[in-house]
Parts: structure tokens; sequence; C-alpha cells
């Protein structure tokens, strides 16, 4: 390949308007472009659009949970504008594996085509069929295997087995005559899996043989140094804070975490403990981990929750949701004293075997801080060995970049430091610096004659979903939550001759979020009655005028006296 | 000793109103009573209270910062209510040492009673005289030194000279007839502290000698296994991560932090670069350290930003504050790209030399994400070690139960987790359990012949500052914004007859927070209209129960077409 100059960095980046409505460069014939909607830049909603010769390969279909700035927001979408007129383009929508962050926004994107094909392996599928029959949709699935090679019109794809936090995880080979393209999906290594299925990194050599020309790599953990030890490590831990219990044991992970729950089965069977799963997800993952045999449940081993609260404190194990301090979690209720079966006792042992999601940290403390104060044990990764990440820190993505030996590296799957840092990684192993492209949620990486490089870029928004809605809370109704959330409001009703612009009536003034005090806004009708003396007398019969009149003193008041900025929301209405 | 029947746990507790408007049980004569007024059960405004034979002293008196609960509050004090009354009766404010969580709050206190004895080593009191400055208040500082016995009152105090991540904190030994008290305010024990200056543990060991009888011990980090590096060893790294530095280096750390402040300028001035301070308190702590002999700035090695900016890139350091993401700090700017004078380019090198609070992942990685995406080389301890932490973990903390051996012990300063695993760890060493006082704040621990036990509670509420005003941002307040700051609100206004309950005018509605959509509430106007026919038929003209009838019907709809809750806000005006 010859060299090329520099590419602009993303910031340098042409700034296009939406795609196709303002079209990016026309793509090169015979050239692959790859532009994410979503996971590059952030962590979550993971969404990565292939397209060759006019048509569209989608992997992963995932949601972003929001945070501070994003109040209210229950999910977050990757943003479908840049493709939705072209759903009919798409060959196929493959799926990695089955985390919410990969395909939770699935049944929003079957909106806009409903028959798309959807292709996974049987785990994968199960959850996806699951949420669909939630959304009451009735997915065109696709099952596919580690070894399977399967073409979608334009493109030759073929899968590999991966190790994650997730069961029947797969990455994904694609094959278009622009190049062999590598997507890792959510990757690790461990050498002595629960399971005994390895990340095919014999596969991944084997491609590497042949040339990997895009290698699209999770980055998640890439700032990490070394190994993750092998989740199997997990369960001595485990059995021996459940060995030493002799009261009830509560046992809070992922509801997708079907080995860590396998771990615990074992270890409450070799106690004669019954388990009780708790939290909806829990119960449905692990029905369909079981019916698929991925799971293991000794018969008469489970007990529903009902049962289980008659049973001895010691001949019980409850697996339960709420990891990560989620408020209306089995777990939180606990916590706080609040949950209509279970309360907690002095003696009990809860165990949070689970990751602490960043941003998390404060609800899952208050969860652990709750349960203590109750007098229960808590062991959480902070003080014990009871979780292990499912993504590649540095030394085992120096295994992935050696065995795949790729011209050209896409870190995926994390924010700028982590995107960073996989990079970084890439260029130690010998991957040229100006062949590692990092591409945000947007930006249009062209690979031509077998060389990425950025060539544009599309307006990828977020797309809230709040209760029934997707879409219509946006960045405006945000900033107003975040004002709102900060300071309440000031409300000043004044209803107004519409001739004269004279107030027929006192102002009604009235504030929510702003005081506890009923005096604190005392001031304010006289300062408003001034004020609307002042507009009469100037003539000014406008509503909207009288309105901003208004908002600017009790403003200027507010600032001055109480050195906040409340919403100043003020109605006048012409009678 | 004689052994005790196992005190009632905190929940258990009999519940008390305030005190002394709803007086506690009696104190004995001669016996000793502790309560805390903020710092146990949460980190952060510490405030010990102790009352021996009717007279009070007082140990710190800092703030908390809130959390995700608590929107638009700035500060949380401790709750004086208990003590407001009793002020007279202080005979002394001991402050342990300069940190925001200590002495925030001492000029809300000061207010109280402005001739307070207030009680501190110099660095300390020189941080209390500044922000008393600010504060309009002349306090009357009485300044003490490691090794000082001093008395106020009914106590006798002597002082010891403890590590932590400020200069000059004490610990101090309280005697009364009661029996003798050791309250370590924030501790490690750093072996070889930069300034030479050990905890005197030998002090401590002779103290447990003479016999402590009730010892508070800081709980922070108490999880933590095993013991913290010296903060020399921070030296080397910054180093390192300077030596390879050929742009501009920006170190970010707490303003109080002095001996990692001057560790950054010997490093500074070992590769030739000059340093400007970055920030108010950065600027304004420094100056008083380097006044009192704690800080060496060798002459001419400081230079201000605007000088600083016309030096070349390899000879300049900046120091700053902004190390938790604040938002409008320097740093965050810088991240966003809008400070007025520092914009990063690739190849500059940024230092987070400070721990991670939590509750401010989000906001820091946000600043990191900010700097990597503009091209810098961000070193923080998640990739490097450029902080250790200021507070005791388990292995010191068993060096400190050991050397003083105490009758009674009282873990202070940290959440439940915290408290939980230090009183193990006092357990371990060989205290009786029942001789280990959980006792969050509010809960009153009396001392009576030696043994400490429960023997009531005052209440102690969040007293909020906000703004210009404190107290009257309450929790009914809170809990508004945080409605408000999750949905946003719906404004309904009518004007009624007031003979008739007839509607006048069409009803206004509008929403803030609520929907980008214009036509979002575009339902709401024929609903109220329809609600107001039935309230004037049913002859109903009172206001307050139209605004109910208008704030169900549009709650009903709200809920059915988005299931979503935003504040719903009638206000119904007769005219």
């Amino acid at each position: 390949m010859s060299p090329q100059p520099a590419r602009p960095t993303q910031s340098q980046a042409p700034k296009a308007g939406k795609w196709p409505h303002n079209p990016p460069p026309p793509l090169p014939e015979g050239a692959l472009r790859v532009v994410a909607l979503g996971g590059i830049g952030e962590v979550g909603r993971n969404m990565t659009v292939f397209e060759f010769a006019g048509r569209l390969l989608i992997v992963d279909c995932g949601v972003l949970f929001p945070e501070d700035q994003q109040p209210g927001v229950d999910l977050i979408l990757p943003d479908f504008s840049a493709i939705e007129n072209r759903m009919a383009d798409v060959d196929a929508l493959v799926l990695t594996h089955g985390h919410e962050d990969h395909i939770g926004a699935v049944p929003f994107l079957l909106r806009l085509r409903p028959d798309l094909p959807v292709v996974g392996s049987r785990f994968t599928l199960a959850l996806v069929a699951a949420k669909c029959k939630e959304h009451r949709l009735n997915p065109n699935l696709r099952e596919v295997k580690e070894g399977d090679t399967t073409s979608y019109g334009e493109f030759d794809c073929e899968f590999f087995a991966v190790n994650h936090s997730i069961p029947d995880a797969i990455a994904v080979a694609i094959r278009t005559p622009a190049g062999v393209v590598l997507h890792t999906g959510d990757i690790k290594l461990d050498q002595l899996p629960l399971d005994g299925r390895l990340t095919d990194l014999a596969g991944f050599s084997r491609l590497g043989d042949e040339g990997v020309d895009l290698f699209l790599v999770d980055s998640t953990n890439a700032e990490v140094p070394g190994f993750v030890i092998s989740e199997r490590e997990i369960g001595p831990v485990l059995d021996s804070v459940i060995r030493r219990a002799d009261q009830r044991v509560i046992v809070a992970c992922f509801a997708s975490h079907v080995h860590r729950v396998q771990q615990v089965l074992d270890v409450a069977v070799k106690h004669g403990r019954r388990v009780a799963l708790v939290g909806r997800s829990m119960v449905r993952n692990m029905g369909i981990a079981a019916d698929l045999g991925l799971l293991n449940v000794p018969a008469g081993l489970l007990v529903n929750i009902d049962e289980a609260m008659t049973m001895s404190d010691d001949q019980v194990l409850f697996v339960s949701t709420g990891s990560q301090g989620e408020p209306l979690s089995a777990l939180s209720r606990m916590a706080r004293g609040e949950h209509r079966q279970i309360s907690i006792r002095p003696g009990d042992t809860i165990v949070l075997a689970s990751s602490l999601i960043p941003g998390n940290e404060n609800a899952v403390f208050g969860v652990i801080n709750g349960l203590v104060r109750l007098g229960a044990d808590v062991v959480h990764q902070g003080n014990a060995k009871v979780h292990v990440s499912g993504h590649a820190p540095a030394g085992e993505l120096l295994f992935l970049y050696n065995a795949v030996r790729p011209s050209n590296v896409m870190p995926v799957h994390g924010e700028w430091r982590h995107l960073r840092a996989n990079a970084a990684l890439a260029v130690q192993t010998g991957v040229p610096a100006d062949h590692v492209v990092i591409a945000e949620d947007g930006v249009i990486v062209d690979m031509v004659d077998g060389r990425a490089a950025i060539s544009g870029r599309v307006e990828v928004g977020h797309v809230y979903v709040d209760g029934l809605s997707v879409g219509d809370v946006g960045e405006s109704t945000l900033s107003d939550r975040l004002v709102l959330g900060e300071g309440g409001f000031i409300s000043i009703t004044v209803v107004v001759d519409s001739s004269t612009g004279r107030a027929v009536s006192p102002p009604t003034v009235s504030g929510r979020g702003f005081s506890d005090d009923p005096k604190a806004l005392d001031g304010v009708v006289s300062l408003v009655e001034m004020e609307l003396s002042h507009t009469e007398s100037a003539g000014i019969t406008d509503p909207h005028r009288i309105a901003q009149s208004v908002r600017r003193v009790v403003g200027r008041w507010v600032a001055d006296t109480y050195r906040r900025r409340p919403m100043i929301v003020p109605t006048v209405i012409p009678v």
C-alpha cells in the first residue's frame, strides 16, 4: 500500500449535513464505507454501518443509558437519520451478542423496516425475540454460529466465537471486493472459559494470514494494563463467602451474565441452598439460557420467592438484579427497607458480583450503605474478587493485534480516552500511526485501495426515548430540565386589559423548587405591579412584551436577593 | 469495666426531638456526652460536639458537597440546631486541619457566636482567616501546635502532629474527669513524610499507656487493605512524566495539597520550567503556604498566566485547580476549548495528580475525554501513580489501634460501609465488639464510668446553602426540583368568573422541559375546557377546587399519552 499524507483529524474533518439529505462525498467504485451511528466516543448504543456498491450492512444496534446531563431520559438510541431513507438498501443487521448496548435499539430500527434480516447466534436471537415480543414485533431472525460463512447481498460474512460476559458472542469478518474487515464486537481472551468456548484466536490468525484490511477493535479496557483473570476464578471466592454465611445470601449480578449465575448455582448446590431468582429480566434470561442448554439448573434447585420466604435462612439463596443501584430494583428496595417480601436482617450476606459502571458509584454505594446500616455483610468488588471484566485489557488486545496483523485499525466501543489508548496499542504492535483511524460517531471512513481514511462526516445526534415517545425530547427540553432541576421556577401570572395593558387583578406569583420559605417571594407582587404600571404608562399592550418586562425585573430581583437562577415563567393573559 | 448488654443499634435508638427543645436523657454527673452533628454516616461536614458538666467543646465544623439528590445546592452544613441555643456554653471550636470538610462551615457557626474561640494550628487558622475575611468576619483565633496542652473551660486539650494531605494537621486528646478522649481528625501514617512531620504514634502510645477511654478514628479508607505508599513516591513519577514532555504541562491537584504542589515545583525547577498557578484558591493557598514557610518557592520560579503565555511551550508548567471536573474550573474550560487564555494543543501533557471522589467520575472522565480529543496526553491515577490518599487504610489503622489500645471506639468520618469496616478493625485488635459504638449523625453517645453507650438521639437535618440563603431550601424544594428536572412542567392558566366559575377566556397551556415538539400539548386546551364546563355545571367556583380538577385531568392525560410525569401547575384566576 502506498503511503498517504496524514489524514485530517476528526475535529478538522469537513462538517456535512445529514446523509443522504446533504450527501457525503461519493464513495469511489470498489471502495467500502464505514460510519458509526453510535458507540464511538461513548460507551453504549453501538451501531456501525458498512456500505459497498450501494448496499448496507449494519453491525449491532444498541442503546446508551443516560447520564446526569440527560435527566428524565429512559434510553438513548443511535441516530438512524443517516440511513432512514435507505432501509431498503440494508442487506442485514448482524448482532455480535445480546447485551442491551448491542441489541437494545433493534425494535426501534425494525419500526423502520420490519422485515430486516436480523443475524446473530442462538442466545442473542433468543434475547432479541423476547425483546421484540414486548414491542409486539415479529422479527426476521437468521441464526448463525461460529464457523459459519454466509452471504447477505454484497457482504460475505464469517463468524468467529468470542469470549465475553454473556454466552454465544461472535465476531464478524466482512468480505467485499474492497477487502476484509474484522469487527470484534465486545471481546476478551479468557484462556480457561467456563463453557470451553475460547475466543477463536486461531481463526483470527488464519484471517490475518489471508490479510485483514480493516480491524475494528473493542476499546473499553484499552487503558487497563495486563490481563483479566478467568471467570472461573470467581467461583471459589463465591464459595468461600457463601460457605461462611449462616443466614440468607443474596447475590446480585447482571441479568445476562449466565456464567456468573451458573457459578452461583453451583455453589448453592454445594452448600445445600435452594435458589430464588429475583427480578423480571433475571427470571426471563435464565429461563432462556436454561432452555438453550447454556445454564445447567439441577431439577428442584429453583424455588420462587414465596417458597423461599418459608424456608430456613441458611437453606436459601437469592440471585437478584439491581447490582448497579437502580432505584426501583429489588436490591435497592431491600437496602431502603422497602421490599415487599425480603427484609434484610443483621448477619445476612449480600454479594454484588458485578462491575461498577462509571456514573453509578453514588447509587451503588448508597445501596451498600443501606444494606450495611441494616446489619448485612456486603461483599463487592471493592473488598473481594467477585467480578472480572468482560473486555480485553491492554495485554489481551496486544494478542489480538499480533494475531490479526491488520493493515488499518479503527478502535470502536469507547470514550476518547479508551479509543486513544487502543490506538496506541495498535501502533505499538507495528500498525503505522497514520493507518489508525479514530473516527467518532458520524465520521465517515472510506477504505479505498486498501487504505482507510476519513472522508467526511454525517450528523449524528442523540435520540432520546422518554416514556412512550421517541425523539420529541431534544436538547432544548433537556436544557430546560437542567435549569428547572437546579433552581426550580417562579411563575407570575397577570391578567391585563387587552386594549390598555392595565392589570385587571393583582399578579399571581408562585414558585416551585425555589424555596421552602412561604415568604420567599413576598417582594415579587409589588415589584411586578410597579413594572406593569410602567408598561401601561408606556402604552405597551402586547402580552409578549409585557411578559418580557416581567421576566426581566423578576430575574434581576432574584439574582440580587438570592443569587439564584430559577426559570422565570411569566404568563400574561389579555381579557 | 463491667460488661454491659448489647446497646441498641442506631435504628433501634429512641427517636428524640431537637435538643434542647426536646431534651435528650439527662447526662449523669461526671459523664461525657458525644454527638456528631455531621460527618458520621457521610463523608463531609465533620462536626462533633463534646459535653461535660454543662459545657461544650466542638471539634471541626466542615461542609459537605451535594450529590445528585440535592440539585442546585451549593453546600451542605452541619445542623447547628441542637446547639444554637447553647452557643454561650461552648468553650472552644478545635479544628484538626484546613480542608473544607473540616473548616468550611466555620463562618456559618460564627454568625451564631462571633467571639467563639477557634483553635487550630498555624496553617489551618491562616486558611480560616482567609475564609472569614471573605465572609467579613473577624474570628477569635487561638493558635496551637503539636505538643501543646491547653485548657478550654472544662476541657484540657493536648495536640498531636498527624500526617494528612494538607500540612499542619493535628489530632486532639480531650481530658475531662470523665476520661481521656482521642480524636484523630483525618490521618494517615506516612513513615517518610515530605516535611518530616510524622503522625505522632509515639505520643499516641504514651497516651495509650495512660489509658484512652474513647477513641474517635477516621474511617475513610477502612475498607482499603494494606498501606498507602509515601507521598514522596509521587515526585519521581511526576519527574518521569514531565521529563518526556516537550510541550506545555498542566498539573491539576487540590488547592490545599501543599506537598503535592511542592513536588511539582521541584520537578519544574529540575526541568527548567517556570510555573504559573491557575485558579483563585490555588493562588491564595499557595501564597499562604509560602508565607508560612510550608512551601518552598525559589525566587523567580512563579510567573502569572499572561507571562506564561508568552513563553516557549517547553519552559512553562501550569498548576491548576479543577481536578474533580468542576464545570467552571479552568481545566474544564480547557477541556471544552473554552478557556480564555489556554487552548490545548496536540502533544500537551495534562496530569491529574488527584483522587477521584465518588460521584465525580462522569465529570472527571468528561474532562479527560475532552482533553484527549484535543490531542493531549492525559496522565491520571488510572494510568500512573500520580496520587496517594491522605487517609489511613486498614493496615495503618491497625497500627493506630494497637498504639492507643482504647477502651471504647467510635468510628468517625465515613459512610456506613466505612464505619462498619473500621469497627471490624477495632474488634480485630481486641476491642470488645460491644465497646465499639457506631453512632451516626445525631446519635447521642454518653461515656459513663468509662463506658461509652448510645443514650438517645437528636434530630440532625441537612442544612442547605443555595446562593445567599441558608436553610430556606429544604426537602420539599429539593423534591420539586427532582420532579422538574426529570420531567419539566405543564402549566395551565385559566381565568374564571368568580361568581359562576365560568371560564372567561380559553385556557393558556404551556410546557417547559416537557417536549421539543410544539404540538406536544395540542390536546390539552380542549381537555381543560371540557373539565371547566363540568366544574361550572357542578357549581364549583372555588379556584382551588377548579385547579385540583384541572391538575387531575391533565396529569391523567399526560400519563396515558406519554407515560411521563411532569409537574402539573394549574393557576386559576378569579375575576
